[in-house]
């Protein structure tokens, strides 16, 4: 039940996560630098981990911290694999518009099934699988490119590294979902000392990728840090605080659900977002989009609900393999 | 097994006839009144339905036939369903486009398993109503027209009517279905008796619907007689081959199987039908089509598998409800 209201919660962030952002890039008055709101974002969700974690420990049942630096030099390693990945997208973007980027990204589905499968040795029964194939295709269709909309490139024009580089990503954003389950739940270690250690190191790579960029463009900008919090209005703040939210809830459902509700947490918001844009940028409800929501609902239900609610079980067990069906 | 080879052996012959059907309309050469496609490959199952019955009762077990007045009584009324069906149709195309009217054909989908449901007292299960769902989903998946595509009338433009004659349609060619099931699975009688029965009514309906068609056109065009087998190509011919051994394998797959594995046949037979249309009339292979077939094959397994090959199930019988998932 904790689950089931965290990942509702986790779902609502995710989708007004999408439409802040839209907002805020829309709204007019000063441009900000969306780089730098990745950076507080982890900036904010270390604050709030501190102050959990000091709070904690004023508690009679004190938090458990391992300080090992064998622990500890686990933690940069999801931060390692998000600057791969974020360079991996950028090359996917050379190669594919973003219908088919976004299409692809569809992927990170069926990835992230296959290596939770695979290294933290969950048991998926085959109707769960049939669920994860439903909730990739569900999302898909939902993005089909409508009768009528413009930018219509073939879904099989681009060049093959495209595709390589697609795939290549979506492994990398399961590995990192993967990864970071592991870690939460290897010890009983506070969550808010867990979270401490990822977002130091979340904070520390941010300002590496953005002094990176810095560099590349020859400061042509300026220092990174000269330009943070200019332009920023009360929607950028908004998308600042929920991305610390949103990452909060993500690390709370890592150590006490998995990743496959995160997976079905930010599918659903991804649709939720599409429904709340029709109302609010106005964009034209789709047929494919009504779909896919109900493939992604069917699909919801095959994977959580209890299997002797869905199939009549036959009372007695038997070896029966039998038809349901005359034959 | 009989059940699968008859009900692929329906796939691959449904499928044929929309691709001989294209074929025998767009060669060149004479053209045929289509009217009288339906009266010929009526007469062709009635001859054929009468040498079997001939065959059989020539054999030492022979054909269980009732001949009761109230008996035969039923026979007509598939007939008359069907002819109703036919003007519903002709209205409902009034007032829609024919891709919408084509989506709203998937709508029989759900409308067979409710009266199958409903008046056969056919157990379904929650996972097998949600494999009707997704059946009735992927077809339409497929249908959804791509980007770039000209014809592009908005799904909810239509008058309200066009939507109520298209329900209405659907209503009726479930109840033909489910009503033949429960004709021909109402005694052992001998199939081909059964038949004889239908094809009777279907020849006489068929000849009523023509001199109909020639009355309302003021015999524009003659009498339908003198028009028969004007203007018939060798494709011409093998349609109505096709439909002859069509409705034969219908008849069977009602008596010994039943309509969900025809509705199951149907559905699959239009995805293979719009895949060898790329091959054979050079459409554009399209995303949802791919996505359509994805999710018609999971539903499949879904509905026919036994359940115990896609849950993990408990080896001991428990009333345990809780979620597979920890929460």
């Amino acid at each position: 039940m904790r689950t089931f209201i965290v990942a509702a919660v986790l779902t609502l962030f995710t989708s007004s996560l999408g439409i802040l952002t839209t907002v805020s890039q829309t709204s007019g008055g000063y441009k900000y630098d969306s780089a730098t709101v990745p950076f507080l974002g982890e900036l904010l969700k270390l604050l709030v981990s501190t102050f959990l974690l000091w709070k904690e420990s004023n508690t009679p049942k004190l938090p458990r911290i391992t300080t090992d630096w064998r622990s500890i030099g686990l933690y940069p390693i999801p931060s390692i694999i998000y600057l791969i990945h974020n360079n991996v997208q950028f090359a996917t973007l050379t190669y594919v518009d973003t219908s088919t980027y976004q299409i692809m990204g569809n992927l990170k589905i069926v990835t992230t099934a296959i290596l939770f499968r695979a290294f933290l040795k969950k048991k998926i029964s085959k109707l769960q699988w049939m669920a994860i194939g439903l909730l990739t295709i569900g999302t898909t269709v939902s993005q089909v490119k409508g009768c009528g909309e413009t930018d219509c490139r073939s879904l099989l024009a681009a060049p093959i590294q495209g595709y390589l580089f697609g795939i290549l990503s979506a492994c990398l954003s399961a590995m990192a979902g993967v990864y970071t389950e592991f870690l939460m739940k290897k010890n009983q270690d506070s969550l808010h000392w867990q979270n401490m250690q990822l977002y130091v190191f979340g904070v520390l790579f941010n300002m590496i990728h953005l002094t990176m960029d810095d560099i590349l463009g020859a400061y042509e900008k300026g220092a990174w840090w000269s330009r943070l919090l200019v332009g920023y209005n009360v929607t950028t703040w908004l998308v600042v605080l929920n991305l610390g939210c949103t990452g909060l809830l993500v690390s709370w459902v890592m150590k006490y659900a998995d990743n496959i509700v995160k997976v079905y947490a930010t599918s659903m918001a991804m649709l939720l977002t599409m429904v709340l844009s029709i109302y609010l940028f106005n964009f034209r409800p789709t047929l494919q989009l009504f779909l896919g929501i109900l493939i992604c609902c069917m699909s919801l239900q095959m994977y959580f609900a209890p299997p002797q609610s869905l199939v009549d079980l036959p009372t007695q067990p038997t070896t029966d393999t039998a038809e349901p069906h005359r034959t």
